[in-house]
């Protein structure tokens, strides 16, 4: 019996974390400019969640008034997801999080489909979780994970995708919507038809698209990923055609996508953020696209900086270079002390310093690489602040190094 | 392409649900007694979650002050956890759901010592998440799962539970601290003797108890469920001594125990729940176990009904009956309508209509089975009022099924 510990002398999560003291000093000018995966939350997704903790907090599969009502909420945020996905209601679940959707997505489909083979096709720019639930997938069917090569700009090589699925013992295949890392969109119409005529399920990873770029029609299986749009983290969606065979990987439950449930709060907010990001996407679309196009100028001036990712082919908000002698972290940091908020390296791994294998399958510079995804609270003036502090911040990094230059 | 329709058109999840309008009219007055494993969210824990929106939004594993400022948030909510259960912070993990704390546990476990030999031992009134992983992981090791039997009250029998373990090819054991559907405690100390005797790791389910009974410390794997003690949905914690050795069953993840990660605000929001729900359990558990005591005297008065678990070695707030002649769903309708939320049937599947496998298991009626779980909010006049409609309901309920009597 442990619990007779008084409480008030264990660190108390209600106190502010002590190191908040420790916040740089441009703290109140800060700008987020790591949008990418981890958007700012949405203002009507914060009130929809509030409003839900008082409506959704109830299990939904009880039996009671309680119950029922966080039910239909749960529902009319499937619904609503599903209106802008293109899909019937009954296809979208709810999921934990985007990589469990991505996991359960591959592994749930090579699990029932594994009488056609173990195969499982990908790109090689899918995150790492596509990546290692294709491993995992082919790993217990005895199959291969067959990799499909990129270009420079990293587009999947349609032919090679093409012959991948075409050849028999592919239970399936995967491809994003678009890249999540430097934001070129894949061929997937084409990659779709190629998979539907070899009749292969395709997974369409919308995790870095949806809410930013118009919805994808051109898949089998969806998943999509709130806390890119703005929706609250511990949710994910996972949509599934009603024509495509799968089986749920984990153990038996009432809710074998997202075993044990998930949160109705959540799900309803991120639902939510769909529906507003969606309202004015078209709106921001333009506006984006011209702080990018700014972004993609200013950067290619400086000396031994790449810009990396399709120059048009692509997502309005997202932006990447790299910078030849210079460490990503490094950079990183010294950027945060100046008040900006960027990501760095691979998307689904920002906080380990492993090389990105996006750009590594792109064969681009892989050092110093700093990823900017704006938000729709972005402003024009966040934007010329970044670019009159990032030289100083590059030549400190390299200074730091030893290099000279800029 | 189809998020060109109009989202107004579209059912919007902002407006409320419809149905809320056909509430019933005593909606005013409800009370909720059915707070088992969906407990009504704690004022402290909404309000730290509402605050966590604000400060631990980022995502945890980003290298920039604000993706710090969440880890530091998910440290701290470790660190009370641990604090609490008696373990090491490092020893405790957030997982996506209580159930998926217990399916990592048994499979993570079952993996790792899969040499040892492919059997899993539980009580047979462990939930069903514990029973459905057992056989999941059984099936994929080449063993059985072995169901240890159960005395009336719904113990385990500890001298089939010592064999069961003691028998070479024992992966891992799990045993509940205390049952969530009636109320009984297991015999852990003895239980986790014996386990350790056998070199067998013990998985303690305190989904039920943790917040409510004292924490046990015999436990090498112990699973707690942030709902049943006012936090909120979305969240688990699955603690694993150091000496333990696991496997996380699914595909390679930077958090493999939680694939994507958790929700920040919501492990917040748990571990400040648990630091209230501890802070005030001995205060609470005179009050609740008084309040039980006059539930089960006043319904074993009832023609044809029974109460059901252990009368003295039980969780402090849960009390459990069984009425003849009586559909659990249509009490628990005829209960909702007179204003009162109640649970039926097992704790895992209570929106189902199958009977529950723990009374099954204890050899008592499982026709028309109610729970009621009371929460630190619920009052005598609550009780009180809830005793005086029981009867009338009963009575409703088995007219509609031509039965006299009541």
């Amino acid at each position: 019996m442990t619990d007779t510990t008084d409480p008030a002398a264990s660190p108390s999560p209600t106190a502010p974390p002590p190191a908040r003291a420790a916040a740089p000093p441009a703290a109140a000018a800060r700008v987020h400019l790591d949008n990418g995966g981890a958007a700012v939350l949405h203002p009507l997704a914060r009130q929809a969640l509030v409003q839900a903790l008082d409506d959704g907090w109830a299990d939904p599969r009880r039996l009671h008034t309680e119950g029922r009502r966080a039910a239909r909420l749960l529902d009319g945020a499937r619904e609503a997801v599903a209106g802008i996905i293109g899909a019937r209601t009954e296809e979208v679940r709810f999921t934990a999080s985007h990589v469990a959707a991505l996991h359960a997505g591959v592994l749930g489909t090579a699990q029932a489909r594994r009488r056609a083979g173990g195969d499982v096709v990908v790109g090689a720019t899918e995150r790492s979780a596509v990546l290692h639930a294709a491993s995992a997938a082919a790993d217990a069917h005895r199959g291969s994970r067959v990799t499909v090569g990129v270009d420079r700009h990293g587009r999947v090589d349609l032919e090679t995708f093409r012959a991948a699925v075409a050849r028999s013992g592919v239970a399936v295949a995967a491809l994003q919507h678009a890249n999540g890392e430097v934001g070129t969109r894949q061929p997937l119409d084409a990659a779709h038809e190629a998979a539907r005529a070899a009749g292969v399920p395709l997974l369409v990873d919308a995790g870095a698209s949806l809410g930013h770029d118009g919805a994808p029609d051109a898949w089998d299986l969806l998943a999509a990923q709130p806390t890119d749009w703005g929706g609250p983290a511990g949710v994910g969606v996972l949509a599934v055609r009603q024509r495509v065979r799968t089986a749920p990987p984990g153990p038996e439950d009432p809710d074998p996508w997202a075993p044990g449930g998930v949160s109705v709060p959540a799900a309803f907010a991120a639902a939510v953020a769909l529906q507003a990001a969606v309202a004015d996407r078209v709106a921001q679309d333009a506006r984006r696209r011209a702080l990018v196009e700014r972004v993609r100028g200013a950067v290619a001036t400086l000396p031994d900086v790449e810009v990396v990712g399709d120059p048009d082919d692509r997502l309005p908000h997202v932006v990447t270079f790299s910078c030849l002698y210079v460490d990503g972290e490094a950079l990183v940091t010294e950027l945060d002390r100046a008040g900006f908020a960027v990501g760095s390296g691979s998307a689904c791994t920002s906080g380990t310093l492993e090389p990105s294998h996006v750009l590594a399958a792109m064969g681009v510079l892989t050092h110093g690489n700093v990823r900017i995804a704006l938000d729709r609270s972005t402003s024009d003036e966040d934007v010329e602040r970044f670019l009159a502090v990032l030289p100083g911040a590059v030549g400190r990094v390299r200074a730091m190094l030893g290099v000279e230059g800029l």
